[in-house]
Formats: C-alpha cells, structure tokens, sequence
C-alpha cells in the first residue's frame, strides 16, 4: 500500500471510531475504513492493536496507532495545516484534556452500566449516576464554550468529539432502555450542543441512525450479559 | 499570589506528583510543593480538584490543572523553550501517550493488586499478572528506546516520567511483598534502565528513600483493607 494511504479500522457502530472519522473529516483527509466486526475480531486488528485488541486503529505509512484520544492527537499535529483540534492556548487544552478523559472513565461506564442494568432499580440507579456525571459536562461546557456554541467555541474541537461520538448511544439509550441521558431541562446547554453537534456537516453521515445502531446494540448488550460469550 | 508563581500540590510518597516535579526538574523551573496528606484531604485540594479529589494539581497563573499527565503536556507547552519531555516525531509522541496511558491503566493497577493481596496465593496471583505487564513494557523499552538509554533515547522523556515515577513504589513492593517487578533477568533492559533513571539529577532528590516510604505503604495498605476508612 501506499505510504501515504490512511486507513482506519473501525466500524460505524463505535463511538471511539466515529471520534476518528470526525477529525479527519474535520480535517478533509480522505481515508478507507476497514469496517471491523466487534463481535468477531479480524487478524488485522489482532496484529495491529495486539495490546487492547480494540477499534479504532488508525494505520498511517504502515504503521498503527491505538486509542481514540492517541489518535486524535496524532491526526492534529500530522495534518497541522488543516483547521485545530486541540484548542490553541495551553490550559484550554489541559482542561480539554482532562474532560476528554473524565469521559472516557466515566461517562462511557455510565452508559454501559444502563446498558447492562437488570430490573427497573438497576436501570434507576445506573441512571441516576449517569445524571450526575451530566451535570458535571454542562458545567464543563460552559467552562469551555465561554457562551459560544461548541466546547471548542465557534468551531468542534478535541472535547466536541470525545462527548460527541456517544450521541448516537445516547439516542439508543433512551429508546431502549427509557434513559434520557442529556435531558433538556436538567442540560439545557447539552441538549442544545448536542443538536448543533449532530447536525454539523463534519458529523452527520458518521454517527449511525438510530434504528441501524440499535439492531446491534441488542446483540451488544447480549453478549455482555454472556460472560463466556 | 504572584500571577508566574508555581505551586504544585502534592506528596513526596505520590509517583503521580512525582511526574510532575521531575518534568519541573527537567525544565529548571522552581516550584513550591504544598505538600498534601493523603490519608486526610486538605480543603485547598478539594476545591482545586472538585472533580478526582487527587493530587497532584498544579497552580500557575492561579488556575488549576489536575491528572498528571495532562500537567505533564501542560509543562512541556508552557515551558517551551526548556529540553523536551514529548517527543519531538508525531508518531513517537502517539507511541509514548499510548504506553503512558497503559501505565496508569494496568502498572498501577497490578501494583495495588499486589499490595492489597492476601495470602501466598493471592500474592503469586497478583505478581504474575504484573509480570506480563512487565513483559509487554520491557517490549515498549525496546521499540521507543531505540538502543539508547531511556524510553526518550538520549535523555528522560514522557514516557520515563510516567514509568519511572513509581520506580521507589517498585522497591517498596520488593521489601514490603517480596515481589521483584523489575527483574534482572526477566526485564534486563528495564532493570538497567531503572538505575539510569532513579541516579538522574532530575530525579535522585524527588523519589523517596525505600524506608521513608515503607512507613507510608503500611498505613495506606491498612487504609485500603478498610473500606470504610
């Protein structure tokens, strides 16, 4: 292949893959996605990510680079001429950082728990801890947004696609399971993101519908409740 | 306080504020360390870190930055014109955020496992699980290392820090548990590059002394066998 081919395994129904579409997107950078099965692991993706064994890999002049956060650092600063990423001052950045990471450790357990929880207590409490981390994100996009429309202000940026990759789980969530995740009265300033977010051009053909997603998610959900599965 | 005053709160028994004050060792810059304890959390760090309640959290400027390896990027971008902590090659850096990131995922893990363990059983257990990691990061040494002497090459790097910072951790382990992390034979090329490390100028005054921090490790490993504690 061509040193220069971008390829991305990953699939339409991972929210960490969809971040790396995004950015490159963002970026106007072609690349092929070598759609992985989640459910059933490809040799490729074995032998690239032989740490996780997880999607996304994104692999550039053949060679591959793992986790979705890694990634989005690396497309940023390779592809550095096209519109940023990471925002532009150094605490700006930290402080995105540090939420895209509070998301990754919370928020995307959050939402498994209400995915996996049994009976109407379990989903409750899985969902009244999902609800405090949600207010947190609100009050971590005021800090971010400073009034304008993205966490990266007039434009998504690095936190705009670390929350953003879940919306589609968010929908299916709440049509599955009941759970409004991102509630127009408890977020306001959320939900308000999260429509400007899904509906922006660099986005829209990324996340999955929500009907295509929750056909896999049942299967998802299946195979964890089978802990040999 | 002074807007360029650098305070840093942290703990001389913390691998995690020790990050930061050798990459503050690395860039020449003076800091004063509000030294916190860890068993009883003071105020200062409850409002700087309302979010984790851990340290370390550096304040510059009089605006807090938490998790430790976002202080890290923090440092190297403020204090630019200092010797690198990143690496300089877009890929190496995407190599060395994925390994850190491992680090603090599983190292940390396997050595809370190891401390926390009870039993002869429990201990070989814990201390096997932590030898694989060992295996995959003596691997990471080779691939970044290059031949030289850190994970940076020539000099200590990010992925040095990260590593490194639990390098008297390590030792207390050995003494405390009997367990070898870093071993001779298993790990040749980690076990050399820990003495380089800990014998560094940056170093050699942050990581504290094996008995020193023995006498921490007791009641930390009390205080995490009781849950309510």
């Amino acid at each position: 292949m061509g040193l220069e081919e971008v390829k991305v395994i990953g699939s339409r129904v991972s929210p960490f893959a969809a971040r790396v579409m995004i950015a490159f997107n963002i970026k106007c950078v072609e690349y092929e996605l070598i759609e992985e099965n989640i459910l059933n692991k490809s040799d490729l993706l074995l032998k690239s990510n032989p740490v996780y064994q997880k999607i996304p890999v994104l692999i550039h002049r053949q060679l591959p680079i793992s986790e979705s956060l890694v990634i989005l650092h690396y497309i940023d600063e390779v592809w550095a001429s096209g519109p940023s990423i990471l925002p532009s001052d150094p605490y700006d950045r930290a402080v995105a950082r540090f939420w895209a990471a509070y998301i990754d450790d919370k928020f995307f357990a959050a939402q498994l728990a209400i995915l996996i929880a049994e009976g109407e207590e379990g989903k409750k409490g899985a969902a009244e801890e999902a609800a405090q981390i949600l207010v947190l994100l609100e009050d971590a996009f005021t800090e971010c947004s400073k009034g304008r429309k993205f966490f990266g202000g007039d434009r998504i940026g690095y936190l705009d696609i670390a929350l953003g990759s879940f919306l589609a789980w968010v929908r299916v969530i709440h049509k599955m399971c009941g759970v409004r995740l991102i509630d127009e009265c408890k977020n306001p300033k959320l939900f308000e993101w999260a429509q400007h977010f899904s509906a922006h051009v660099v986005v829209q053909d990324v996340l999955p519908e929500t009907d295509e997603l929750m056909d896999f998610a049942k299967l998802f959900v299946a195979k964890l409740h089978k802990p040999s599965g």
